[in-house]
């Protein structure tokens, strides 16, 4: 996977993270990096500024990084460590938003994130710098099947929680004591159909303005502390 | 002010709000947007793609509206009109989370957003898509020093609540009842120290990770509904 920007490389290289190569612009200044890199002994090249804007499609400050992929856990490995608390995105496009929630995540404590393979931002450069740093503290598992997914989650004693605004009970007036495993929808178009149906309890964060939306890592944000508010 | 991006320019079109001049790439062909323009019956200027990206310095998708200028509100207006919730930018820097913010605080009945007229992110064209139309919904102000602000707002009854992981007592245990004016501190070194000493009260949301960090517009989403729990 190629990550690029100076704050991403300057952490892969401070915590001295697995890196297959380094790829700099010609002519590439930054003095703290530099130095990382020679310390690093790892192997450079250095191109025109056009292939790494090709390599990139995006703002690459002058570093690529290729590093191995992100390792996914197995769901498996997470419920034998006795997992309380799981929250499930279901296909979300918006890296920020993927970033977001990791962060707040990793913050809350929660035991892992399940993400679909396909129709899903996966973990990319953006989501790595919008995490800032808590990647590597969370669990986040891959599944091929989310409604498979929250099947078995059911039958390991899990009570499937959701948001929507129609036919959903305020979300304070829950009690989310037990397992729980949160489900965030998608930007734009909310859970889907099927998923909604699985929930236990649907549930609202009451609005009074005239959009009615909230974004999604605010609403996950809001949602996750209020499931450990009477935990912690 | 230059926004752009087709979602921003489909917007503004359709609500008929006031537009100086359509800028487009030559050769736009999105059919929804070319028929708004024709019947919006504005100026429209067909440059080549290097002008927009000079202009945009971004990602325009063959499209810039030129708009005016966001009209800020007067505080003494808010606070004639009874306000009761306010929040407060301590100098912001990304365009996304102000954008989020603008939607929780819409989402949330705030009666105004209280913003640093300089080193703070102003209301741009990435504001405008984040905050997804709610920006005609919500009262901001633009003052030029906070610390005065403040002064003013606790002379009008206020108190005020600032966000810090130092020195600060659990966010769920203070009573949030009256007029309340919340902080949002900057995304990297928080609230400013003046600011912070001119707080009633400093609370912190508890973090169980190893970063002890959320995103600022989570960070908001959380203390915003947390103060409005016992209101509405």
């Amino acid at each position: 996977m190629l990550v690029y920007g100076r704050n991403v490389a300057k952490e892969i290289l401070k915590k001295n993270k697995k890196v297959n190569k380094i790829i700099l612009q010609d002519g590439f200044d930054d003095k703290e990096l530099i130095s990382l890199i020679e310390n690093s002994k790892l192997p450079v090249e250095t191109l025109q500024k056009s292939k790494l804007d090709h390599l990139s499609n995006g703002n690459h400050q002058g570093i690529i990084l290729n590093i191995p992929d992100y390792k996914y856990k197995q769901l498996s490995e997470i419920l034998n460590n006795n997992a309380q608390f799981l929250v499930i995105l279901d296909h979300l496009e918006d890296p920020h938003n993927l970033g977001a929630i990791i962060r707040t995540c990793e913050a809350a404590g929660v035991d892992g994130i399940i993400l679909p393979k396909d129709r899903q931002v996966q973990i990319n450069s953006t989501v790595m710098k919008t995490s800032v740093g808590t990647l590597d503290n969370v669990n986040i598992i891959s599944v091929v099947n989310i409604n498979n997914t929250i099947k078995e989650l059911k039958d390991n004693g899990f009570w499937i929680v959701g948001t929507s605004l129609n036919n959903s009970e305020d979300y304070r007036e829950v009690d989310y004591s037990g397992k729980i495993a949160l489900i965030i929808g998608n930007e734009g178009s909310g859970m889907s159909k099927l998923v909604e149906k699985s929930c236990d309890y649907v549930v609202k964060i009451p609005m009074y303005g005239e959009t009615n939306s909230l974004n999604a890592s605010v609403a996950a944000g809001i949602m996750i502390y209020e499931i450990i508010r009477d935990r912690k």
